[in-house]
């Protein structure tokens, strides 16, 4: 199978990192716990006068490069290669692409290694992009074309309402797959 | 229709960048004129020797943000949205990923703007991409899947040879993709 496999919250932990700093940095300001999140974008759950702040947090130097590697994410995604799948890494730059892209190459080479790096696919529209399977956490996912792969949901609090999709993370990824 | 356009020497001029910044660095070594060139890899027509110095050249930081335009390339681009196509940039990082990343989409900004970078994807394998048509130079374009696409081969003398695909360029753009 062609496995596409998104990158924040699926392999580096992106919110998590986001929550820790926004804590550090502003221990006084509002937050979200990360189990209470219902929005897939964190900008849409915090207060309009602390955007500037949320984004400068995430669209910082360094920021993409530092996330922490989401548990069990790097031996998964190996552990689908060694069964034979052909497997890229489908990632959805940040529309402040000046950090975003190159750390994005720069983790995954860190992470997971360079040739890993050659199968990165970065788009906006992950409509266009053929496999047979899509790993991702986002509840919904739309763009020019009628997929033609099957949404598999990474799970996390904020797509619990989505029904009708398997739904996963790297610890049964073994048994939700077998039976696709 | 989805039509999906490559990006270097298509629409930013990598291979005449090159050569230009070739003969002012190095004026008594060997060079193949652009018209010359046989085959889509510069480094396949330097000499062993001389590897270093080339990818040096196009490796550098500075060289993709400063490629200039193929001729018609920006008009003919944003033509093809005018007409109710959507249109996407789909473009091969170079193996060494650190500065052409970032450099792809500065380019695009600084050429076609902002909104352009959202329509950006980043891939070295375009045969997962759908798309009705992809305008592009290299002469096969293979990889993990069968293409949905049209190969539309725009013209280069290193592409000349391949037979059965329509040829463009950005001054009968128009009349080519009609016939489609």
């Amino acid at each position: 199978m062609v496995i596409l496999v998104d990158m924040d919250d699926v392999l580096a932990d992106f919110d998590g990192e986001f929550l820790k700093r926004w804590r550090e940095e502003y221990p006084d300001k509002f937050y979200i716990p990360l189990e209470e999140r219902k929005s897939f974008y964190i900008k849409e759950e915090y207060p309009e006068e602390l955007l500037g702040l949320v984004t400068g947090l995430y669209y910082a130097e360094g920021f993409v490069r530092s996330l922490p590697e989401i548990t069990g994410a790097v031996e998964g995604i190996k552990k689908l290669k060694e069964k034979g799948h052909d497997v890229f890494i489908c990632t959805s730059p940040l529309i402040q692409y000046r950090n975003c892209v190159r750390e994005k190459y720069e983790w995954i080479e860190e992470h997971l290694g360079h040739d890993w790096t050659l199968k990165l696919i970065l788009t906006r529209d992950k409509t266009l992009v053929q496999g047979d399977i899509l790993i991702d956490d986002k509840p919904e996912i739309t763009g020019a074309r009628v997929p033609v792969w099957e949404h598999v949901l990474f799970e996390k609090s904020y797509n619990e309402y989505v029904k009708g999709k398997r739904r996963m993370n790297w610890g049964n990824m073994e048994e939700v797959l077998r039976e696709i």
